[in-house]
């Protein structure tokens, strides 16, 4: 029953302030039978990398038609495009900014509607710095509940819909270049190279100046040491046994990382 | 249908403990299927200005008969009361010391009672140290269920609620004077001088030495940049374009702002 | 009806990046109507002692025939086994590493299975850093839709499973010696010796080279001064009235404390 699609939620809100309960109160005085789950609100303030990061990578474990509202919004108040799309597994709703980007890159796209019609909104006339309350929230619980996307707002070409412009991944016979797409809270460097390819293979990774030794497991390495493994988002991560790899290494997002494959096993 | 209602949760017992957690526990078996959306449990500790601030401006967003449970209690085992607070568009439940100041200057009121009939607490002799658990938690869940307020203690007159002593607010000509009533997240210095007063005018704003341009949104001043604009809870605050005016101005709770009018735009 | 049960989530994830929210999209994707309520997921990284606390104090406040899904697991990826424990009162997920001990201690264990078929996983392989997402939050929701705990895995003997090795706690005439077994996010030391010891006499704790008095309230004690209390959690606590009582005093986890009865009052 579409009164029961799931809504997720991910900001740069924090839970500090009461930005997150008042979007959900939002919701629920729309659905009251609110299924809300978390993704985060602790994205790094106006870190569109990182959010497009943890939505691309949470987005397949959701099921089937869930709604997810994402707002990390520089240009809130500027002429930025609030959008909602429809894709084949679910529904996308915030601004048009590139926080999409990485779940564009992997879904087929339905339908795109940019959000013009304001009898939606919380407010006819919304605030110029809380699109989460005022727009998003509500047409995610509209969608929820069944709404037709074409009722918000006005069909846009999907090819229109912003991406981050992130750095190229190129590969050569033994080398893989890539990048630093996320930093996690224990200083965990998440690379974009997926750990399909370095399957049955020795490899390290050099960055930062360092050579970093591709391991199984953190059991692997002595504590405090560098090294690189797949992660559980699929991808090549650079972490310290016990430490902070990103305290270690004065890399960044976006920071470019080389995978150099030695032999098979 | 009473057993529906919503709970909404606002402490300052953070996160990292069991805390939170176990009162919703004691919620879940009162009420199985619950339905609980936290405001936020990271206030100040013991920080009533910015408990009062967060529950007063989240609810106007949430459903007709949500029972708010706010727990910001420093004189937990002492003399202060409990109290239950039924208006015409939710109830109250919590400690009898300020925290509702707000939310009761907007709302009408139905009912008061104080919280003296230990049946609907979770054990006949309560902790000294951990109300939030044992008498706010279940009265809450008790009140969702549908327990009529009259059952939980003593009827009491509102008039005797305890406010808040908060600065007065006044306007000349020219000059509104008004004070600082939250800090957020961000550093934001949120005031209690609402966007309406300054509508169609121009402006600025007086406090900690420094006179601050009033502006319409962030992009009207540069990346650094102290500014004063409406933001989305409806009242001027203070900001700084991608960073923290509370770490720019030396200034804190209840501090006076002036907001001097120029002229019509 | 099994499929109501309600899930609980504990680990040491944080809240910042997307682990939690994706374990609880696996749990939706296999219970639709999910139920969840999160204990913490603050628990210091790896701190076995802090996770098993949390959980023991917070495991009697649940309705009966919850299934509490518990993650801290320093040896995730080694040979620990991941197990399911079936209790009188409830059900336990996660790894077999002492994080069930103080639950263990207090119910009547029914049955315990070591997680060993995949058919119930996320991933026929599991990867070698999530087993929270791939193995622990999947069969918590089979659990909560009812789903028998022999066909998890093999059977093992309850009296296998790891406990913590915790201190030993001992009395004599008049001294009590026990340990911090939890640091709260106030600073507050918590240590095993309950309240209930104590009760209708007159005592002092002394810990750390301190001669700390035993207290009712906290105002019983001037502010900055440290006091001991039973806390909420039924236990002797060490605290600062205002302050912290770990930035105090240099002790840690399972540093003695003594407490020494001076007479009834």
């Amino acid at each position: 029953m579409p009164g029961d699609r799931l809504i997720t939620l991910l900001t740069d809100f924090g839970l500090q302030d009461n930005y997150v309960g008042v979007m959900k109160g939002v919701i629920a005085r729309i659905n009251p039978d609110l299924n809300i789950i978390d993704i985060t609100h602790d994205i790094p303030p106006q870190n569109l990398d990182a959010a497009n990061f943890c939505l691309m990578t949470a987005y397949p474990y959701f099921p089937s038609g869930t709604i997810h509202v994402a707002v990390v919004d520089p240009g809130v108040g500027t002429q930025r495009k609030a959008v909602a799309i429809e894709l084949l597994t679910g529904f996308l709703v915030g601004p048009d900014n590139g926080i999409f980007t990485g779940v564009l890159d992997h879904e087929k796209i339905t339908m795109a509607v940019e959000l013009t019609n304001p009898e939606y909104w919380l407010k006819p006339e919304s605030s110029a710095t809380f699109h989460g309350r005022d727009i998003f929230a509500p047409v995610g619980a509209r969608l929820a509940a069944g709404t037709p996307l074409l009722k918000l707002g006005m069909e846009i070409d999907p090819v229109t819909l912003t991406r981050l412009d992130l750095p190229a991944c190129t590969r050569s016979d033994d080398v893989i270049t890539g990048y630093i797409q996320y930093i996690d809270r224990f200083g965990t460097l998440v690379t974009n190279i997926t750990g399909t390819s370095v399957k049955d293979l020795q490899w390290s990774v050099t960055t930062g100046g360092q050579i970093i030794p591709g391991c199984k497991t953190y059991g692997n390495t002595r504590p405090g040491g560098l090294l690189a493994l797949e992660g559980g988002h699929g991808f090549i991560e650079i972490a310290v046994n016990g430490g902070s790899a990103n305290s270690l290494l004065e890399i960044g997002y976006r920071s470019p990382v080389h995978l150099v494959i030695k032999q098979k096993i």
